[in-house]
């Protein structure tokens, strides 16, 4: 696409954005299952996609071009195909995160001030080569009334392709949902104007590897949602129980290695007295250890784990907050007030207490859906479900009244919360 | 200052801040008022640097070289030093905006999940002549528990030093309070640092003109809190009230023409019978009248106004969303259901319903404080209180919970939201 192209798409999405925010809930729902709806009925034609894009991939693969683990993630079958609908359904029923209330306050008799809930506008999304990214991405937009430009990998070109066809086909379908709220695009070019684009683009929303999310970052003036690394870590404080200890350490480690919440960096107390016993248990899990300070910067998203011995509490939070990307952290320890320190001087959008670090997931948060993890320290920060694809403004409702009244000391206001 | 050192400024400002986080609310109040306290006893010192700098100021502007609005913004007296001591009183008689409980979610039983507040860590304020600033600056980053480098105006350097000295050493007679916390730097250069070291910065808050405010944003990847233009809009629909018209026109322009939530531009529906009453009104009141299309661009800051007239409130809606600034707008009109669409419709920090633009303040909005106010799509919009200063973190406490026992189904989550 000509940069030009590109601006004039950016505006239209813009255009549309505006027209999304007064949408009703009813017409937002209706929408989603009709798009479910469409992608039962069209699922073999986006197999028959698909299956282009896997026998694409496969020459690759077979060239040395492109790793087998791509191959995984491009696949679609009916058990991905199933979850995909159903996770539009679950959208459809989900709480409406636009036009809450969120603070009611009188300024004076009859001057009423509220804060309302509202979308934030056009999200940029790039993502890579998981095909079903582009169907949940859709429908939290809808959901949460933004338009959305979607740049998928090359990868699944077929696929998105397809699957954004039966979408649009499903919102035509919608008497009265506005045009231009979705968007695909596909070039490297396209990514390259959407990170300028900052007069039509509110959000970047990356999903996909470490290298992704660190170019995107480096490359935009856009606020962008998302996290790079995922260096958590574990203290195992002095008292901490030696059977909860070899539970959670194993479980963040080897449960799903390569989850950006697995640990990472396993702090363990000098006095813990079973030291030996833990790291034993970790060896027998298959897990390889290391001991080099060089490990501490390292997301190795397998079966490999950093191992320190710090002398204090003190010690374990100053070497979270130095090495830690932010992302979920957890103390294991009987000491209450220890627990509380840690969880009240670590600066991680995560910190636990006597649990594994996967749990840090909006499914399991109770969200319901999930935009992706993010590490910010501005907006939404941990897991993000669609109240991160809000912002809010405030209305005010008076009858006539003016600043000079109460500036000249005629009227005076007498804030108070309602409701 | 050399590159390097500032790196190492802010790498400080950075620990202070991770300190700043487990602060209680009663040593940040007592550092507040050891702070007004201390300004009270060095208030003489503090007009004397003042002098200083109003003398420079006042060569240059011999000179033509500096403007007299300058001088006046500059210009510390009796008056503004009170405000300056009651504003951090103020501030310390606010509720503490960190360690608030947000959410409170039982995942399952005995595994609970909690959404606190905390701080976003280190904030980079620049700012122009005004010197008082920094002593509310200060005050609202030490409630909040952030740590802030700051960057005043070369104007008033003699001032800032010597605000700053006194506060630091307020400070030091705190104790317990972490060094650091306050850091002020002085070149052009420094300006340049800030805006680069997005690993140790995490808010940029200009203070300052628009040409300011552009700047920064233009020259960073670290977000920034606040508003380049205040283009604000007032609508006068077919059914409005001409004495709440005019009242509310004339406030919104005439009251403090050069405040960003001043109106300029004013939208009237063609129907509206008492167009001509309300120009005249206007023109009575000193304001200069502008009909050009040009006009719909410009923040005039003065006692001139666009006027363009419009056929529907449709119309209307899509001027404001197309030449806004997204700070405040305001439709004047009896009929409700108008009010309503133009209140959904607008996409911006402010939307207002027979109200002048100007009570857009955090202030007048009841917050007690205000950092600035953002036109910004995420973390805060609007007029922006201690609460734009935090973020939050997720804490979980459980008692050796792991994951696999939930993805191999011999655990359920049974999400409930408590207290």
């Amino acid at each position: 696409m000509e940069e030009n192209n590109f601006i004039e798409l950016a505006k239209k999405a813009k255009y549309a954005s505006k027209k999304a925010a007064s949408l009703s809930t009813e017409l937002k729902n209706a929408a989603l299952l009709n798009i479910a709806k469409n992608l039962k009925e069209n699922s073999d034609k986006i197999f028959e996609a698909n299956k282009k894009d896997l026998s694409e991939a496969q020459i690759l693969i077979d060239k040395g071009e492109l790793k087998q683990s791509v191959f995984n993630r491009l696949k679609l079958d009916e058990n991905k195909m199933r979850d995909m609908i159903q996770g539009i359904i679950d959208i459809s029923n989900l709480e409406d995160p636009v036009g809450k209330t969120l603070l009611k306050r009188q300024l004076d008799d009859g001057l009423i001030l509220s804060k309302i809930s509202c979308p934030i506008g056009v999200l940029g999304i790039i993502f890579e080569a998981r095909p079903d990214v582009i169907s949940q991405i859709s429908a939290l937009a809808i959901k949460s009334s933004n338009a959305v430009i979607l740049k998928g990998g090359k990868e699944s070109v077929n696929t998105n392709k397809e699957i954004m066809r039966v979408i649009q086909e499903a919102l035509d379908k919608t008497e009265g949902f506005p045009k231009n709220i979705l968007t695909q695009v596909f070039s490297r070019d396209d990514v390259k104007y959407m990170l300028s684009q900052d007069k039509y683009i509110d959000l970047i929303i990356p999903r996909g590897g470490n290298s992704l999310v660190k170019f995107i970052k480096e490359n935009t003036k856009i606020p962008v949602l998302g996290h790079a690394d995922g260096i958590c870590h574990i203290f195992v404080d002095e008292s901490a129980d030696i059977d909860k200890a070899k539970r959670i350490v194993i479980d963040a480690k080897t449960q799903y290695p390569s989850a950006c919440n697995a640990v990472e960096t396993l702090l363990i107390h000098q006095n813990f007295p079973n030291k030996e016993e833990l790291l034993a248990s970790l060896k027998n899990a298959g897990v390889e250890l290391i001991f080099t300070p060089e490990s501490w910067h390292v997301e190795y998203s397998d079966k490999i784990l950093a191992v320190k011995e710090v002398s204090s509490l003190e010690e374990a939070i100053e070497h979270i907050n130095e090495f830690s990307s932010g992302h979920t952290e957890a103390i294991i320890t009987e000491d209450l007030k220890n627990a509380k320190i840690f969880m009240n001087a670590v600066d991680s959008a995560g910190v636990y207490h006597n649990v594994s670090t996967r749990f840090a997931d909006g499914f399991r948060y109770g969200f319901g859906a999930e935009v992706g993890i993010s590490t910010n320290k501005t907006h939404a920060r941990g897991p993000v479900g669609l109240e991160g694809l809000t912002i809010y403004k405030y209305n005010i409702e008076g009858n006539g009244d003016i600043v000079k009244d109460y500036v000249d000391g005629l009227k005076k206001f007498n804030h108070r919360n309602l409701g």
